[in-house]
């Protein structure tokens, strides 16, 4: 049974034609593929092929301060992955919405249709929104503080659980002989009256498969940490040591039992982009072939975002001035001290900084064989800094297809990961339970509609 | 030429397992049909074997009155027709959506990305909401004022226009050799400072293939058609006699010359419920066996909440007392005028306005031959009545199905409908325009972003 405790959960990150922000102009993608989606379902079926637990889609509500260079998304992640519930069956569809910028009801009855289209593989990524142009698109004058953001968070999601059990378990009746459609007793309003939100319910879905998608999180802010212990049953995280993993891990586990959690029922998925050759002279050179087209104008940019600071007119070869302290920003502060650390603990200049975060935004890269990239895994899962891993292609679909068909197999042997889907829910896929509904806090006492 | 210019539209209104409020409980249909997406796709796949121009499915924030009886819709109509359009080509996909509990740029983008995932087959059907219930799961206390709902909806279709269009056409660039993603200077803030909302834009989602959804619309009051003039370009509507549909479609197609549209912009299409049989003693028959299954707690509420009016402890055999004024209805005022009209007009009483209301909630019903029905629809169209239907199966897929196979074939040989899709999109098939962008008052005047 050493094996099965060990087993690991792999998620497919997917975005555009890759992680890598040069991905669109290298040879090995179409770079028409970012509008085509039957690209997206394609990469649908190579993570199901794979038997990966899910596949997932991050989110923005702005275009990227460099619209000439790239543009990180382009479909909206829970139509898309409608879509690609109709060509799959297995494989867990996780899209991220923001709480800042949606109102409960209706995120929350959005996920509930993914989950009946998909018969229980819908996942929602909680974020909080930290952009200046996602706040300009919806009437603000600038970001939300952080823990406004977060307590704005909380009460939603708290809004969305009862919501999704509005119906309770059995509530659908279809009798057509007596004509009762459901059972107005299982059926309940959540009058809910909060800080932010009064909303009377029920949700007019019917309850999902999977009762309520599984919550995802990402944040890596002591209030994030908390958050995700509070709610979240996997967490995608950056971490680029393990070191730094292997502290996270504990930190994060350590938080659940507060909440009445068992520390098997989150899972901890660190973000990898790799890139995988036969030999390790092969992967280097195919790293320097996507790290040779970033654009630097693009790329100072995406730093400038990351840090919260114009570096666009700084020179390339020296480093960054002293970065200030992350309790200050009130911006992603996960990924600002994440920049600041790698800066300052490997001195690199700009242009070095740019070319490490280029492929996956602040993400650990992996350059070598499938061989050592199954080694690094199973490193860190035996010491403690993950429960599996977050797969950040730098570019598609190749990126997926040589993961799935060359480490995923070494996995297998190993032992670590699945050779077949086990349960029918996304839920089931990272070994979580079933959601029962009615319980703990989210016991709706309300009367009937 | 004469019968190219007499084509007419059609489009498929589908809900549940079919309009009759009963349709769940009647042999013909499978109740678990209600939460199976494949069911809807297989909806959406006999649409495109008739080459119907589009399916549409309405909308609701709110499960009905009455949710032991039925739920008039579980899904979400966008993720929906997500799924839908993966697996059809040419049929239109128009879905419900409200401007009273969205965010233009949240809805605009949730459009732009159905737009991209069917290749150019969306439309939006815009509603204001009118109902309480929904209004109680957005926080409001009561409904917004009719005035007040249709100021909002200006605004926001204004906003969402402007989105649409903030990338022009041939904004993407895509030149992998310089690294040109998109052209800057054709992606457009909008900077819109409105009375309700602030957005600056750009969207998040490049130019889709129809430039925006095709824009639909439903509501008869004055401010209702005065919208419709101004932006629609499919009009469904509920018209129960000719001389009322005449005189409807007289008065919006005249309104469209204020906003400096011509009358074919704009196609009218009347809803009908029709059940037929292959003769009219068998069509009577199969409506009949439809008006038994009503149930009428369930049909007195649904009735109270077209009125506005608690009737549920109405005596069933005794009229309606009369009815007040259109004017002081804060609800949808078209249904509250055509339920009064058919009340008071025919003298039902209120078994009798249950039973005629059943079939389609206050849409004309027909019951007869498919030759009949084929007689019916042209004289609407020759009498300037409708420029084609909204074809509301009373049980699906049957009511559809024979619709498709015994009613097309029979408009078509009259030369009243296409034999084969003629454009790649949904403007296409109702014979519209493709918009070009950056129209009228449209046009951006901000910088790039």
């Amino acid at each position: 049974m050493a094996a099965a405790a060990m087993t690991i959960h792999l998620n497919a990150f997917l975005m555009g034609v890759g992680h890598h922000e040069a991905a669109w102009r290298h040879p090995r993608t179409d770079e028409n593929s970012v509008l085509d989606v039957g690209h997206f379902q394609n990469l649908g079926r190579i993570a199901e092929r794979g038997k990966l637990d899910s596949v997932f889609f991050a989110d923005g509500l702005a275009v990227g301060a460099n619209v000439a260079r790239n543009t990180p998304s382009v479909f909206e992640p829970i139509t898309l992955l409608s879509a690609i519930a109709t060509v799959t069956e297995h494989v867990g569809l996780i899209a991220t919405a923001s709480t800042s910028y949606n109102t409960p009801f209706t995120l929350a009855r959005a996920f509930a249709s993914l989950d009946h289209i998909s018969a229980g593989r819908a996942g929602w990524n909680i974020v909080t929104s930290a952009g200046a142009d996602e706040a300009a698109n919806f009437g603000l004058d600038g970001i939300p503080e952080h823990h406004v953001r977060y307590a704005r968070a909380d009460e939603f999601v708290r809004v969305a659980l009862q919501l999704w059990d509005s119906w309770e378990p059995g509530s659908l009746v279809l009798d057509t002989a007596t004509g009762r459609f459901a059972d107005p007793d299982k059926v309940h309003r959540i009058n809910h009256e909060g800080e932010l939100f009064r909303v009377r319910g029920p949700l007019n879905v019917p309850r999902s498969p999977q009762g309520r998608p599984l919550l995802v999180q990402a944040g890596s802010s002591d209030a994030g940490k908390d958050f995700a212990a509070r709610y979240a049953e996997a967490v995608f995280t950056a971490q680029r040591t393990l070191t730094d993993g292997t502290r996270f891990y504990r930190d994060l586990k350590g938080r659940l039992a507060r909440y009445g959690r068992s520390r098997d029922e989150l899972k901890i998925l660190p973000g990898i982009v790799a890139f995988l050759g036969s030999t390790q002279a092969e992967a280097d050179a195919l790293e320097r072939e996507f790290t040779e087209l970033i654009s630097p104008d693009y790329a100072l940019r995406q730093l400038s975002n990351m840090l919260g600071i114009d570096v666009t007119r700084h020179d390339l070869d020296t480093p960054l001035p002293p970065l200030g302290d992350v309790t200050v920003i009130e911006g992603n502060k996960s990924r600002f001290q994440l920049v600041k650390d790698l800066a300052e603990r490997e001195q690199l200049t700009v242009r070095e900084l740019i070319g490490k975060l280029g492929g996956g935004r602040g993400h650990r890269s992996f350059t070598g064989t499938p061989e050592a990239l199954a080694d690094d895994i199973e490193r860190w899962v035996t010491a403690g800094a993950a429960d599996g891993f977050n797969i950040m292609p730098p570019y598609l679909p190749g990126g997926l297809e040589v993961f799935v068909d060359h480490v995923v197999p070494i996995l297998r042997r190993r032992g670590l990961f699945r050779t077949e889907y086990g349960g029918d829910t996304l839920r089931a896929n990272y070994g979580l339970p079933e959601h029962q509904g009615g319980t703990g806090a989210f016991v709706s006492t309300a009367g009937t509609p």
